[in-house]
């Protein structure tokens, strides 16, 4: 948790960052979010972010809480005072305060923001790599709205965590879908770079978005495609990402040894490219 | 909304009703809720309500946030203060306050109760009937759990709203699941009492249970088993049960008039049965 929290125009102390109990985000799930990564003190494909934002709002009828430019100018505000140099920024923006009913009103949105410290850069995780167990996909149909209602998620990390593993890669119909809160790739015994397409109805990930296009410029053959936990444990190397963890290789899945058990070559080098361009006040996403 | 509202131990002023952004019921959904139907100022089943609490609890290892002796007490008191004689008590347990992450932390819960005015015994919907929509259901798995993911409830109103109809019935699978937030029934025209099994993991109705009891005691013949919209087109009845609206009668469902565009007579006998055993002290889910 950060010290600042942003709660509806207001910069208040963690402690006094509140919201109605009658706020849908609360009471019906009726929210969605963003999380943007800090590095430098700077915001990492905040536009791609935002972009997906809009999407997500109008999926749900959710008005824009304030204009781009002034959610922008909150978001600079809020790492700046709360002194961030590497971490992430996550918003929410729920449809706003209701009598508790069943439909969709057209209400005043809630705007929340606050700043987690993390380390992006260097991670330990990313360093040895992460141990990953497949579990089937309970989540609902519309992935492609990045809401709050994330019980689901919550509940196959923590199964993850009781069974000795970092995270946990969704199987639905016999294929991987997504990774616990993140995007699922591998990378055939061929040199090919696989990750599930986005006409699955997944989540539109940015960083996805981001790596697909930087392996692309690396010249990596890549297919949007699905894949089964059986070709993954064939594969020469497995990998998520997210603004969070940026790429994170996985070196144990369900009981196959990845690479060998150590971080493969590119996931390491799709990492540093990434890195390399966030650094550089590059927008990966636009790679 | 009630005028006072239950946080956490103290009785506030609604406006003053506020909890913790970083409360997993408002950042990740990690949150369970009951709804318990108030006649003549007395909690109707409430006792099944909180069994049902308690198993909620349970599957997602979520505390209870005080004995269920205090709860009671508190819901009683939340009655009184608000002086409530018909309408609902809406209390919600979420997991309580944590930095954010995608686990199931073992925090102290957060209890939040507030009531609404509604009429349940002179119900002008349920004189009429109501109009109702069939739709994709595109829920979670687990909708046993009484969570507050309710977004795709909202979404399946707001829809049914807009085309101009009361109420979505969801449809997995070619058979209908559930209603928007309500058990589904039809009765056929051989006098068949007929509503999905709990077997299909859904929602265990506490109304639904106390209109399967006092069918039978009625000597009505009962079958727990799907059926496709299709069937409830050539039914004699229609109805859905909830807690807050007991037993509701559908007089369209999609482009089909159901009973004659007139509650039926089995729906009517079971709302005022249910209601008679309600108002008379007695416990329908028990029946």
């Amino acid at each position: 948790m950060s010290d600042i929290v942003y709660v509806n125009g207001d910069y208040v102390a963690k402690d006094d960052a509140k919201v109605s109990v009658f706020a849908r985000g609360f009471l019906m799930g009726d929210a969605v979010y963003e999380v943007a990564s800090v590095i430098g003190g700077k915001l990492i494909d905040n536009d791609a972010h935002l972009a997906r934002l809009d999407r997500s709002l109008g999926e749900l009828s959710i008005k824009w809480p304030l204009s781009k430019d002034d959610l922008v100018g909150h978001m600079e505000e809020l790492v700046k005072r709360n002194d961030l140099d590497e971490g992430l920024v996550y918003l929410q923006v729920t449809r706003g305060v209701a009598p508790r009913d069943f439909s969709l009103p057209d209400v005043e949105p809630t705007l929340v923001m606050f700043t987690m410290v993390k380390a992006i850069l260097s991670s330990p995780a990313a360093e040895t790599g992460i141990k990953v167990v497949t579990t089937p996909d309970i989540r609902w149909r519309r992935r492609d709205i990045k809401t709050t209602s994330l019980l689901a998620a919550s509940m196959a990390r923590q199964a993850a965590l009781d069974a000795g593993a970092d995270d946990a890669w969704r199987v639905e119909d016999g294929y991987i879908s997504e990774g616990g809160s993140n995007n699922a790739f591998i990378v055939t015994k061929d040199d090919v770079l696989v990750s599930p397409s986005l006409a699955q109805g997944m989540l539109h990930g940015i960083t996805r978005k981001a790596v697909l296009a930087l392996a692309k410029k690396e010249g990596l053959k890549i297919e949007e495609r699905s894949f089964t936990p059986e070709e993954a444990y064939e594969a020469a190397e497995a990998f998520s990402t997210s603004a969070s963890s940026i790429v994170m290789p996985v070196v144990q899945l369900d009981d196959r040894i990845m690479s060998n058990g150590a971080p493969g070559p590119v996931a390491n080098k799709l990492r540093a490219l990434y890195l390399d361009l966030a650094t550089s006040g590059g927008a990966p996403a636009n790679a």
